[in-house]
Formats: C-alpha cells, structure tokens, sequence
C-alpha cells in the first residue's frame, strides 16, 4: 500500500471492506459531478469539450478508473443568437463511473429517470474477484 | 417499500445489498456538499445560517438521516471592511453524515488532513443490526 | 475612502466613474448568486431558509446594498417520499439587487423571459443624485 | 439590433448607457466564472483543458467578447499519487475579460490582491469609439 493511502486509511473503520470502499469512492464523484458542473453554459458545439474536462478532471478523484459522461443533445440549443443557450442540468446528464479499490470494482451510474422525475445515482454492478 | 424507492431499485444490480447502498447514498452527499457549497461568501457571523442551510438542504437527498456541519471559525475573518470575508473552502469544511439504508447505519466524514493537504472524506463505522 | 478601498481603486481605471462601478459591482452579484447556488436542493418548506442564506451571504460581496430572492414555489415539490425534491435552477429564481458606490444607485434583476427562454439579467434604474 | 435583444431591451432602463451595459456584462462573467469554476479537481497537466473550457463555455454568455484564463501552476501539484490534487480556488485564478456593446469596448480583470487576501474584481479600461 502507497504511503500516503496509509494515512488516509487510519480515518476509516477497520471493518470497511474493498467492496465498501470501492462504492464509496464512486458515489462521491457522483455528487461531486453534479454539484460542481451543473450550471456550466453549453451549447451543441460545447459538447464534447464539457464532456472532456468532466472525464478528465473528475478522473483525478482517488479510486476512479474511467468515467463516461453523455450529454443529450436533442435537449441543447446551436447557438444562434445572443441569448441562444442552455445551462447544463441534471435531466442533462448522464454519467457512467467505474471505481476500483483492490480487487473490487464498482460500476455505477447516473440518469434522469422520468417516471421518478428525478436524476437517479445508482450501482449497476459490483464486480469482486 | 414505498413505490418510488421501488421504481429506483430496478436501476440497481440485484447483488446491491442495504450495506451497500447506505454507504453509497452517505458518500453521494459527501461529494455533493463540497462541490456545492465551496466558494460561498462567509464570515464568522454567518456560520451559523450556512451550517443550518447545509445540513436542511442535503438533508433531503436520499436516505441521510443525519448531517453535521463544522466550519472552523479561527479561518474566518469577522467582517470589518469592505474586502473583508472569505469563500467556503474545504479545509474550513468538516462534515459528519449519517446515511441509513434498511437497518444498516453508515458513518461518514470529512476532515482537511494536514498530512495530505487533502479533505479526506472517509466511512467511520458501518452498523448492521 | 476607506484604507482598502484605496488600494482596490488602483486596479481600476482613473477613467471608471462612480455610476460605472456601482453597476460593476451589482453584476458581479448576479453572476455569482447564479453559478453559486443553482444545484441546490430545495423543497417549499426550505424556500425560506434558501431565501435567507442567499440574500445574506452574498450581501457580503462589496457595495451590496440590498438583495432580494424570489423562488417560484409553484414549480417546486412539497417533499412527500424520498426522490421528491428539485434542485434551483435560473428559471425558478428571480433577484432584486441595489449596489451603491459613492452616491450612485443601481437596481438590478433577473428573471426567467419566456419569449427567451432565457433567465435574463437586467439594469432597471441607475438613480444618481 | 436582433430581435432577441429587442426583447431584452424591455427589461432594461432607458437610461441604461451603451456603456453601462458593456460593464454590466462583462461583470456578470467575472461573478459567474468565480462561483462555477472553483472546486474543480486540478494538477498542472490539467491546467490547458480547464483554460480552455472557462473560455469557451463562458464566453458564449451575451456580449462577451474575449475571455484569457491564467492559472497559477506553481500553487499545483504535479499528480505523484490518489490524494496529490488540488481543487482551484480564486487565489489560484486570474482572469481578463472583453465586453463589448455597441462600440464600446470594456476590459475587466480579476487576481487575488495580497495586501486585501482577496480575489479583487475590477476595470481596467473603458473604450467608447
């Protein structure tokens, strides 16, 4: 184990798992994702350069393998005029996030789900081996 | 289970257990509270009111039962001019969740650690009863 | 003028009047409350706490004189079950700002603009005397 | 002027000057870029991907004609291990920013100011042709 997770390990109770750790480490970039980024202007042209610094800058959290964030197009303006933009928001945005701590790795998601009218974080599968 | 957490549920991989999903729902809030609130205009006299608003408005995502917020006011500068207050940063920033999933009970935290100039978020104690 | 306003004013140009910067100042707000506080949880019960937090912290900011936030009620959610909230966003919100410097006076707002679809900041009245 | 404008006009003063509302806003991108961008996860290798995206994306807000990030790098770490990140804060950010209305041209500008341990926002130079 690295020297500085060493340190970060004496925070955590003795009885938390790879398992719990590796969603634990997910579900933050999670929340992290959608507080920090919704608001951000956007237009079609933007797409992929948002896309890009979400990947990559949330990509640095600890424990994070890959991220992958789709914006919905059919909802964005091209910009046209002045005033002929959005602003990212959560019915925006969906996020699909692997974590991984030791040998466990999770795989969650983030989507709008419309009967819930809601954007739902979830785990979609937890992989040990 | 009530209607709305069952339409959610079947986001979820059926290996999901109530211990997973508590830790996952406290550390969404972990993430969340940091990215949001960062950067608000503070001073000493309004500690109080931000720490209420933090704990009442992330109270309400997703099965946390409990949030406590700490903001260490030595950092904080007692309004005297005009330029005189700062912005939340997370090393003024502690944070205390507790987030409950069926009968397990999750104890998250957030603390700046010196030793790695970091704001550690961490799991303190999973109880299973 | 104050001793830190002293050394503000040499950032600025020798050419910026008092009625340039008391809407500088006034348009700073606006941006800032947008970008800060959009993403918030919110329920009806917590319109009033939000209210407050947002009129008080961002009043800090310099020559603020007055902030007033309206948040549409009928677009939010009375918390009923566990994903039954919304989080602020522009077209929920409306503001009222005076910012003064020296003895100019600047009423400021924003509001969502149907026609725009587009939460638009305005100068309402610039008041010297 | 276009016919979205002409709809935002409405909302303005009639006294609002050419002038005015090239101040109004460009400050309203300072105010925005502040409260959007801080938080965001960075190291030095980081630094010209967010650059680039506070340009663009804000730079599409109404009546922005240029927008040059500077990000301090030697305030970042240079990603060695999980916690060795930094989060950006205003101290680290300096920003120029041209507005223009009409044919008046507005040069604003934001950098953390020492001797008020401040991120001071201000005008450098206004331009009316």
């Amino acid at each position: 184990m690295e020297k500085f997770e060493a340190i970060a390990k004496k925070y955590f109770g003795t009885e938390v798992s790879d398992r719990d750790r590796a969603i634990f480490e997910g579900a933050i970039t999670l929340g992290a994702i959608f507080h920090q980024f919704t608001g951000i202007p956007i237009t079609k042209e933007l797409v992929p350069l948002i896309k890009e610094t979400i990947e990559k800058t949330m990509g640095i959290q600890p424990f994070i393998k890959n991220i992958n964030v789709n914006i919905s197009e059919d909802t964005l303006r091209s910009y046209d005029h002045t005033y002929d933009y959005s602003v990212l928001t959560g019915d925006k945005l969906e996020l699909e996030i692997i974590s991984q701590y030791g040998d466990t790795q999770v795989h969650l998601g983030m989507k709008h789900v419309k009967e819930l009218d809601f954007p739902l974080m979830f785990i979609k599968k937890i992989e040990e081996s």
